[in-house]
């Protein structure tokens, strides 16, 4: 199952909206006969590449999957059905697949000895963009900022360039080129002028770029993030004239945010994005943006670069998140330290969430466990 | 000598004002038959320890040392006239002792085998404080903070109870037990009323409490700080008014900081510490003190406690250093990254610091040359 969870890694980036998948095949004797591993949207599943390279070992022997096999006709022929015909006598996976139930108990009912939960948390954990936008319905937002020991993202001045080093700066291309949709608000559009397409990574899928301009006030024809190296959503309030930039991007009208503060509204957006088979968004905005989603309990993963760099002024990564004491701090669980060159990468995810994946819970289940203990 | 090393560094934060020390002495046949380490000062060196317990198998041996040994009388007799006497044949150091040069020659006069430099830059950063001092002639700082991800020390409402863990505060209490003195400022004296004093850590040697109290405004009979567990000393202005204090705690007069600048002067605080002996300091002040320390270029090292929490408002851990732009920031290298409980420590020193120590080039003439070549 590890091997299958590696070779579920390598699609990261290019399956959506599908999950990541791994799968082995082993003979009867238990060798290992095929590996395969979903590679893009409308391609043949994990499954199907490796029974193909097993051909008739796969007789009588096994398949170890990362994930459920699908039982239905899609883009592709269901994978019970391929299973069964290859004559298949066991399948262990590891995460059941909440968006099509049904695989295990058709291959049950075929006869195949079914096992479930095989290094469960790593499968889970290898897919928790995919199984976590399935389950809220909207896509998996991972904040990335760069920023000093201190917390700074730039100088008194404004100057930033550079805080991280070059190797962290490639890191963050090969995290876009892991993520469908990369997002910054105005602040960042008009200060940095961004690309925000993936440079440097061979074989990268573009991720789609999508820029906040709620009034349409800072992008305009010539900006960077509107050349053709990736497609671009602009997105705008409902009621914002943006004359000057119809035909020059795809704009997204939505309703502004509620309660009087500024920008549009973050699940409304979330929501499209969805229904555009977003299933991962990387945040790259800054303070203001970052603390809008904070406030919102829309991030998931949180990936710091932080440069061995200090400088006592200027401002820092998070903007007001509506945080006002310790209490209603947002506590997260490290899940990964990493030097990146000269700097660190700091992964982690909201403890609650970390807390609902340990216990198989999901973490929309405990937040609304919570909101109703707290009122 | 990697055994050496691990020896030296039991004796941390006893020994003060003299260095860390290991020793280990090998048999004419190369087993080690003698070891020591530098306990405490005014008791024996390492090298009497080691060759104690070696007896008449020193005889024709090799003492390995972690530094040069001593040439001189001080509170203990010479310990090249005990490596002599014992009939040592050779002598492994690591690094020279630059505040008493002489006994690797006389030794070298006695016949003795004398080789310099084994895993000199381990050995070196074992006794990093007390070598930064001596060549600085004023103590080695390292500042310690504790702060969220988003680099806050406290929330908009000042609540800061607690953002690091139970097991990283404790973790300050070994730091504490391995410095001569633990440093803050007025701020931290009047928002916390803090101890300072260490505690839970068996056999610890009390550092020294320090408080710049420069208006002698803050400090009160009856504060924590002031109380018996610990000495402190408490540095005011000149021509402060401090008559409520006298007879409370031991006052150490200082002139004001200049440039009109608020505080005491902190390069004739940190030359009064060194005439007291203290080769290290804590610095555990809020973010106005660690300013004017980055501002001095007074921080020789960074320990900081990070908290995988996000607040998004709230005071910064370091205040203003006088740097307005990125050119100016004071870059570090990171030396060491640990998990603390759920919290990560995160060590760095000055990069000028770090390379001065790889090219055996100090610090301070490093720092020197810079200056000139800024003017």
């Amino acid at each position: 199952m590890r091997r299958a969870v590696e070779l579920a890694a390598r699609g990261l980036g290019s399956t959506s909206p599908n999950p990541v998948v791994g799968c082995v095949v082993l003979s009867s004797e238990g060798y290992p006969v095929g590996e395969g591993w979903h590679q893009r949207a409308g391609g043949p599943h994990a499954e199907i590449h490796a029974l193909a390279e097993a051909g008739d070992d796969a007789r009588g022997g096994t398949a170890v999957v990362t994930l459920e096999p699908c039982d239905r006709t899609g883009r592709t022929g269901p994978c019970t059905q391929a299973l069964i015909e290859a004559g298949i006598a066991r399948v262990v996976y590891a995460v059941a697949d909440p968006s099509a139930p049904g695989g295990a108990s058709r291959l049950a009912g075929a006869g195949i000895d079914v096992v479930r939960g095989l290094l469960a948390d790593e499968a889970a954990a290898g897919n928790a963009a995919w199984l976590t936008s399935v389950r809220l319905r909207r896509p998996y937002v991972i904040w990335k900022y760069a920023a000093t020991l201190d917390g700074r993202i730039a100088a008194a001045d404004g100057s930033s360039r550079w805080i991280t080093s070059d190797e962290a700066r490639a890191d963050v291309h090969r995290l876009r080129a892991r993520t469908d949709a990369v997002l910054v608000g105005s602040g960042t559009a008009r200060a940095d002028d961004p690309h925000l397409a993936v440079r440097g990574v061979s074989g990268a899928v573009q991720p789609l770029r999508v820029v906040i301009d709620t009034e349409a006030a800072v992008l305009r024809p010539g900006a960077r993030v509107l050349d053709t190296a990736a497609p671009t959503l602009v997105a705008v309030a409902q009621d914002a004239g943006a004359d000057e930039l119809e035909g020059a991007a795809e704009l997204l009208r939505l309703p502004r945010a509620g309660g009087g503060r500024p920008g549009v509204d973050l699940a409304a957006l979330l929501g499209e994005l969805y229904a555009r088979e977003v299933r991962s968004v990387l945040l790259e905005g800054g303070p203001t943006l970052a603390g809008s989603f904070v406030r919102a309990g829309a991030v998931d993963e949180v990936i710091g670069y932080v440069a061995p760099v200090l400088l006592g002024a200027g401002p820092a990564a998070l903007g007001d998140a509506g945080i006002a004491t310790i209490a209603q701090a947002l506590r997260l669980k490290v899940t990964e330290t990493v030097r990146v060159g000269p700097d660190l990468r700091v992964t982690a995810v909201p403890a609650t969430a970390a807390r609902a994946a340990a216990t198989g819970v999901s973490a929309a289940a405990t937040a609304s466990t919570a909101a109703t203990e707290e009122s």
